[in-house]
């Protein structure tokens, strides 16, 4: 089974590394992986141009690929890197399977109500709303429930694990988790 | 045309009016609206239930969609919603046309750079990074290249559009435009 390793480890200092290690971890699971890092893009005429090469090959990676490993790790706020999450989406519409985890233990709504700083304020519908008047989510997942319900309703695991900030983007124990329970699927 | 209006405008206070105000600007342009506003969704025994359901109706109505026009106006940060580019990546995965907008001026670029406060700094490997040595993409693009690649390469358009910051989910000239595009397309 080939896996597509999805996650902001690309923007990494040390990313060839962190990429690597994913790499031979998924090897070790019994797994092939498949890695948006390992590509060779063309020079193109425009940096536009090359940021549509690089969608071209991931997009040919995923379709290679049977199942994705995505990355949910907040990045840069409160929510998972949008590219990561294009990701998912894209291989939950293409019917793969679809397992994803997190190195924050917060979940969405209590990750939300920390980006307000107040307790929200329940509003005449019903609704949790923050002091923009945007409504909060509380349905007990790591993200939007897109994410949560594209992964779960697919036979998949969201797994959370809560580890020091140092390690958010390198600690690979949810990584190797969801390999495990990848692996067992197979069999 | 049937096309899915995805976006965050279900968090606003005037959820109901703003999603109106869409599906009627759709209708007028020829086009026949699928909103995810338009839900009725039974009563589930937990809050996680109750999003796997929302969960399970979106993909539904995303599945009789042709089109979707995505709203990625950044949305508690300097990205776009999770919930709408999981959406944006679930149909570019089925094949479906896509068309998306923001109403913030600022690309990816100057918003992460405004992110950090900061320029960013040049590394020995060529990419450009923040104080926390995480690399910038500067792509001339809206937000991730997984999103604008993913729109652009299947021949729809990322509008972008600098409104008020009051305006910012109300405004609706980018989706209008947006709407036309796709419109005049069919013909």
């Amino acid at each position: 089974m080939k896996v597509y390793l999805a996650g902001p480890e690309v923007f990494l200092p040390n990313a060839r590394e962190q990429l690597d290690k994913k790499i031979a971890l998924t090897r070790a699971a019994g797994l092939i992986p498949i890695s948006p890092g390992d590509l060779a893009i063309p020079q193109k005429p425009t940096r536009h141009e090359f940021g549509l090469a690089v969608s071209e090959i991931d997009e040919h990676l995923m379709n290679s690929a049977d199942a994705i490993i995505a990355n949910l790790t907040p990045f840069r706020g409160i929510a998972a890197d949008t590219g990561t999450v294009y990701e998912l989406g894209f291989m939950c519409g293409r019917g793969k399977i679809a397992y994803a985890y997190s190195n924050v233990g917060a979940d969405h709504y209590a990750r939300t109500v920390a980006y307000y700083g107040v307790e929200p304020v329940r509003s005449a519908d019903g609704r949790l709303r923050g002091p923009d008047g945007l409504s909060l989510e509380d349905f007990d997942m790591i993200d939007n429930l897109m994410l949560d319900g594209g992964v779960e309703r697919r036979g998949g695991v969201m797994v959370r694990c809560d580890v020091p900030e140092a390690e958010r983007y390198t600690n690979t124990e949810a990584f190797e988790e969801c390999l495990t329970l990848l692996a067992n699927r197979r069999s």
